[in-house]
């Protein structure tokens, strides 16, 4: 049951907290009518069994397979999505991926992080990176498979890119992170038990992280140049939801940090979403939204860059059906007026 | 190496919270040496690389086999110690257990809460209920089996001991607990998860918890006398560690809150870790600690009793070590002075 | 500008947690206008640069002056509104106040629970209780005053009242209660700051807390009745927002568990807000909304009925609106769909 | 009583979180006998009263005087204790700043992050920064002024001083630190408000902390040498103690990551409280103790450096008493082998 401009959409793998806060907006969607939802785990058992406050009545479908639905937003492990989509987009469906399968352009980088050949890299040139704030958002309009960024990649990202496209930063970037635990997704390990997790802070993956990989793409000012130099250290936090970026750079020669801050501020002028604020944010103010707050300032000669998002909206669900919303040409915030729950 | 009056002991069950603060305890004790401890799932590692600030080399055996150690502290599942407690009885070691398999008297409760015949009832009568402040101090001297209570237990029946002794009270109690996520223990559980534990507080075996088998117990005011009805409703509060039991009941007629709480300052008179105070306890400020602070007051004319330990040591292995302070012969707070870590 | 059917409202103290709540939810709320938000400690400000996500424009005022707004939500400390309430009666608009001044009817509780006479006693028949499912939905309707109830009193009503009239439960009831911080509300204190209460549970006013009164009003049975004996003892969480009541009472003879989930469930058949639940709660199912739920079970024969809410919604600011809901005959839920943001 | 070769100490400013647990470990200190206490804010009340866990029947004084006391431990906030420092110099007595006072020696410096003139710039020479690690520890032995480092200063300059004295880093390093709420300290603050500092990890001071002129002034390799560049951006994470140092920076050309492990190693060869660890520490592997975790490894070609303490104890109070041990020739970790209790 359809809107007439609207659309049908499945969620699959819908509750990891990704695929929850999907279904979650997707059912307070104006445009959108959710026919399907799929978990193995969960199989048989209704949403709101599950995420309190989900309210549907869709039983959750074992297999990853998206019924009738003409949109298929795809929460899975990395790796399980690739060899699905491609069925998919031959269906004819428009396939949103928060999952890392089709993030990055080149798959030699893909095999690198992810260990694995990949299984559909004749995809991964039409796949459109889905962050509507820094791509050409026509691409959006046409495309058939949107590969969403990881959550620490959109908070650097927004952090960096004006920067890096007004060539007002020297190529080498240091980006400390930190995240809420329910980056960490629904799934159990001992770094996220409450006893273990609470009252503790720590760095992780400090030799490389596979979110630096997409960070590095979208930060090259053009096809054939150099990379840039980014270094990329993730902390856990003991809170639920929420990242913080701190980005350290120091300015391209000549430029100042006024020029510096015109630069965010046009580039995120139409931006619904991102919010230059004039004081360094905290997670809590965006918690919940898809907003993003980024805060440019300079601590004697070198620039600092902070944002906060909420990880698993603007860094995932969030961010998905923003993009939704551009490709089918609706308003860029429909559905994403308000707060989202759980965890 | 063994101090000339010491003894050695090991754990069994090293790598729980319990048996890891248990081993804590053990290594700065001046009267023991730990010379053993096992664990199943951490065999052939170094406590030190599970346990920051745990400074041994010994080594965790897969078996649970206490070696030479004259002393077993016990912290396994039910059931398991229940079938190896026999043996290290008839090879003449003295037996802590932290565990549930011999707290209760009657095998037709422990089938009952436990859902299994117990494997061992011949050693119900014998095992001494490890809560000194409240049982025969002689019973442990010469006790070969000690069976700890729970840490809910030993909340509750610190709060209601000396009123039920001194006929001071109805017989019919509410006992409402709250503790921290580390009485879950440390296997994992969703519950328990980080981002589904944090900003939440809920009721849990709301229809009968075992521990409440332990409380009705220990306030039978004599072996033929009728067993008190207590109602007993724990809760997860989102903190690492600590127990509050809020208990309330009416007073026996004729009785006054000043003879209770003189009642409650003589029964714990000489208790060197039971402290009546004058205000309301958090858990906070016993964290780490083998104490119990108490509070008795009134609210128009009902009884209110505010009990808080910290489950992991006086709810737990700090209990133990107490025990065979007293059954050694020891001072009672040997090794029992200074705060215990993580988690 | 308000809507054709709609209104014009003022919140007075609308920079503390239940008058932002309220704000936030006013905002967005369809037949509502707010035009007036007050506040003496951050006058000259805007909403939004005290609170992220109040999108506003809304200078607050330092004088609790509602303008020309026809509706007045209050959210004063105690002992204020009293004194300006009659006023605004006279100038004809609708007052809901938030705050503990109107909800007690006899000015003798007031005198004793606030320690000085009521500045308003002639208010006190005619204020209206705006606790909904509890009360007379008629008598909201031509309601002036509605003098919402505490955040505890609330999750307590919810959890008795359908026992109490059904006459189902012996008239001796035991409230324990657990609140987020935030129940606190913004005002600094020692046992608010982070590193006091963190890893803290503790209980306070063991000897008697405000909303007993409260509770003790709604719960009798008819005018002439004896007031049922409540004990209510709260207690402060680490974590900042929700309440959760564990209630503990017997049937009344004869009457059984099933006839008592009958009386909530049909006590609550109508009520949009009200879920009873077949498992215990948590505080977190909860958080955001202006949901209440309640869970009915017997331990032995001891009843336990678990009602959560979060204290700033349906505990404070969402029952204010839903009570305005009622009074104009708008949808019930209107404005309350879905959850609040901060703290 | 003092032991034979031990002696008395004062605490000024003893019940700030900093002051308190100064207290506690100078209370369980073999050497040392405590015997005075002071606070303004609480005078005439016993430590215990205010901090659980503290027995001791000192009463606080309200005035600033350390009465008989041989060594002067000192936590007041920045100013006052360069104004009562002279006097007690004068009287032959020890002094063990824990405040900003006498760290930096430069007054135009003290000038410039302070906002005044230093009011005994005569003694800035003379003070002995106290991190005993990194000076050389004959000049503690002698020392009447010691003057503590920051909590940050301490973690930074643990990460970065064998990199600095060993040549191996290029002079150009950003700190990117987070600390627990107890940091701010037991006065109140919107920021240190639960409901506020819970489920939000925000940065401060962006533009610089006074701590960053302790780390460039340790970080200088030669009397006449030019400062290093460091950036410092602190942050608040949700807990109540810890401080996590993440620092990055570039070898000097030539160099090697295994030349830089064996620095560190060889750097810290004797030194108690120093570990150099194989995986990125986590502050609750540290809470309470005077333990310092270092892990030294790469991302690509750039260093990381990650360094935990306890802010409190390794950043606070228990450094003061390791100076002290070192000062008097005592073991090293005379009184610091347990961890302290509170926030």
């Amino acid at each position: 049951m359809t809107n007439a401009s609207g659309t049908s959409a499945a969620v699959i793998g819908a509750t990891g907290y990704a695929g929850a806060t999907a279904v979650q907006l997707l059912l307070r969607h104006p445009q959108v009518a959710l026919t399907r939802v799929t978990s193995r785990s969960n199989a048989g058992q209704k949403m709101g069994a599950i995420y309190p406050g989900i309210e549907s009545d869709l039983e959750l479908h074992a297999e990853p397979d998206p019924g009738d639905a003409e949109v298929v937003v795809v929460a899975l492990p990395h790796g399980i999505a690739a060899s699905l989509v491609p069925g998919w987009l031959r269906e004819g469906r428009t396939v949103l991926d928060l999952g890392a399968d089709f993030r990055l352009k080149d798959p030699a980088e893909y095999a690198r992080w992810y260990g694995a050949d990949h299984p559909s890299p004749e995809l991964l040139e039409e796949a459109v990176f889905g962050l509507p704030e820094v791509i050409d958002r026509g691409a959006l309009e046409s495309a058939r498979l949107v590969a969403c960024p990881g959550c620490y990649s959109t908070a650097a990202i927004l952090a960096l890119v004006p920067a890096v496209r007004g060539g007002l930063a020297k190529p080498d970037y240091v980006v400390d992170a930190a995240s809420g635990v329910s980056g960490a997704g629904r799934s159990l390990g001992l770094h996220f038990h409450y006893a273990e997790a609470a009252e503790n802070f720590n760095a992780y993956s400090v030799e490389g992280h596979r979110h630096l990989a997409e960070m590095t793409q979208a930060c090259r000012t053009g096809p054939g140049d150099a990379a840039p130099r980014i270094t990329f250290v993730p902390h856990l936090v003991p809170m639920v939801r929420g990242i913080l970026a701190t980005c350290y750079f120091d300015l391209e020669g000549g430029s100042t940090i006024e020029q510096l801050r015109d630069a965010y501020r046009s580039a995120y002028a139409g931006c619904p979403f991102i919010k230059v604020v004039d004081a360094a944010p905290g997670t809590k103010q965006v918690a919940g939204t898809n907003e993003c707050h980024i805060h440019v300032t300079q601590q004697g000669d070198r620039v600092v860059v902070l944002a906060a998002i909420d990880n698993l909206v603007k860094g995932a669900a969030g961010q998905a059906v923003q993009a939704l919303n551009i490709a089918r040409g609706w308003p860029e915030t429909a559905g994403l007026e308000l707060p989202v729950r759980w965890p």
